[in-house]
């Protein structure tokens, strides 16, 4: 099985390597638009557009699932990327990750409050797509439902300041509000760049659990394609390809052997 | 005169603004490439193929003269700009900058070592532009220059934390190094959002002298132009083009009215 791993840039990193976890005999090749780098402050239309050509690059270089990594092209693009792909499955981060927050909020004792809190760029909060898809699932009263954008992370992360002083004091600012009026509650994180800074998070939401939507979406193409690696098989092959290869982050250039340019 | 000013976003306001004070009878066009920005993290390819194509949009739109308010494009595409504006003049930012500098830091004590501090993005200071300008017209022993990449300055004046806490310590965390080693010098600002956060930058650097080469591109362009405007005149017309007017940032809304779809 060949699984395409679309992302904006390099953040779906963090997808690719929890499906790799999860499913490492599976081929797999990585897209990065790393040319039209960030989606997330991108128009609708905008994100749109480029996501279909993303999804065509892939859909010529003949896989059987595309994975759309980027959180704002999962929020805007799915039904076009759906209607693009045809008859090749099309997974988005959104739904995986309500769904691994319903679990989780739902398994806590039912007499808690608990407060559920998007964290994401502005972009995917803006298209509303979280938090519609978990108000339809969560009672309102039990669990009420926030969306925070935190624009400064993505520039932060690819800076490469995951453990700087300055990324933990923009996550306390975005994070506090929320904290300071309830001790425990389900965070989401809704970009493909937090899992790096996961510990950060966790450590402004003590008393929180914290749902990675990326290992979400493993389990759930796991689910749909029990058969897509065969146990004991070595890993399989790993291709990564960049719209503009020398547009990569210093960061991320310890996870990226030979790239092509698409 | 019909003064068109190009920049990959809306960093280039301020350098409208600059030209606006100084030259106010001229009419303006200004086209911000939203659609794109930033190009601070794209590759040199990139940002001269982006840049062409706003050109060609401006000389559509009949300008007199092209300014590229652009850092990067700037530093990039300077030759390629020129060569497809053809007769309409183009002034980048980078050599009034330049110039600026190098009056300031003459007029300096010949006693006293006074360096000279490039504050931009990452693909201003990799295309090394700036530090080349500069260390062909000053003497390296008197004037030593030091280019420093501020790449997470720019995300967080277009969040609006302007006068945040965040920003401050951002700004600190780049030029206190500099500040320990010397206790004077000449800083530029070679970025067009930085204008917007000079007040910041001030405070870091005390005993500095803080260079908008906003500024020097206006006096560059009116000693070009000594008749651009008649004095006494009504303020020219300004038309705005962005080519995604949806990707704005909030902060910047309130300078921009009336857009055009490029």
């Amino acid at each position: 099985m060949r699984i395409g791993v679309f992302d904006s840039g390099v953040g779906g990193i963090t997808v690719l390597t929890a499906l790799r976890e999860r499913i490492p005999e599976a081929e797999y090749v990585y897209l990065g638009d790393t040319a039209n780098v960030p989606y997330g402050t991108k128009s609708p239309a905008q994100v749109i557009r480029l996501s279909l050509e993303c999804a065509r690059r892939l859909k010529q270089s003949n896989v059987d699932a595309l994975v759309v990594a980027c959180n704002t092209a999962s929020s805007l693009a799915n039904d076009a990327l759906r209607a693009e792909m045809g008859a090749i499955p099309v997974f988005g981060v959104v739904e995986p990750g309500v769904q691994a927050v319903v679990e989780v909020a739902e398994a806590r004792s039912s007499s808690v409050l608990t407060p559920v809190l998007v964290l994401a760029t502005r972009a995917t909060i803006r298209s509303g797509a979280y938090g519609r898809a978990l108000r339809e699932r969560l009672d309102p009263v039990k669990f009420p439902v926030f969306e925070q954008a935190c624009p400064i992370l993505v520039p932060m992360i690819e800076e490469g300041w995951i453990e700087h002083r300055l990324l933990r004091e923009a996550v306390e600012e975005y994070v506090a509000p929320f904290r300071a009026k309830y001790p425990s509650g389900v965070a989401l994180l809704g970009c493909t760049h937090y899992p790096w800074i996961q510990p950060a998070i966790e450590a402004a939401l003590p008393g929180w659990t914290v749902v990675n939507s990326a290992r979400a979406l493993g389990r759930s193409l796991e689910s749909r394609f029990p058969n897509a690696g065969r146990k004991g098989q070595p890993a399989g092959a790993l291709e990564w390809i960049f719209t503009d290869p020398e547009a990569l982050p210093e960061f991320a250039r310890q996870f990226i052997k030979d790239v092509t340019y698409a």
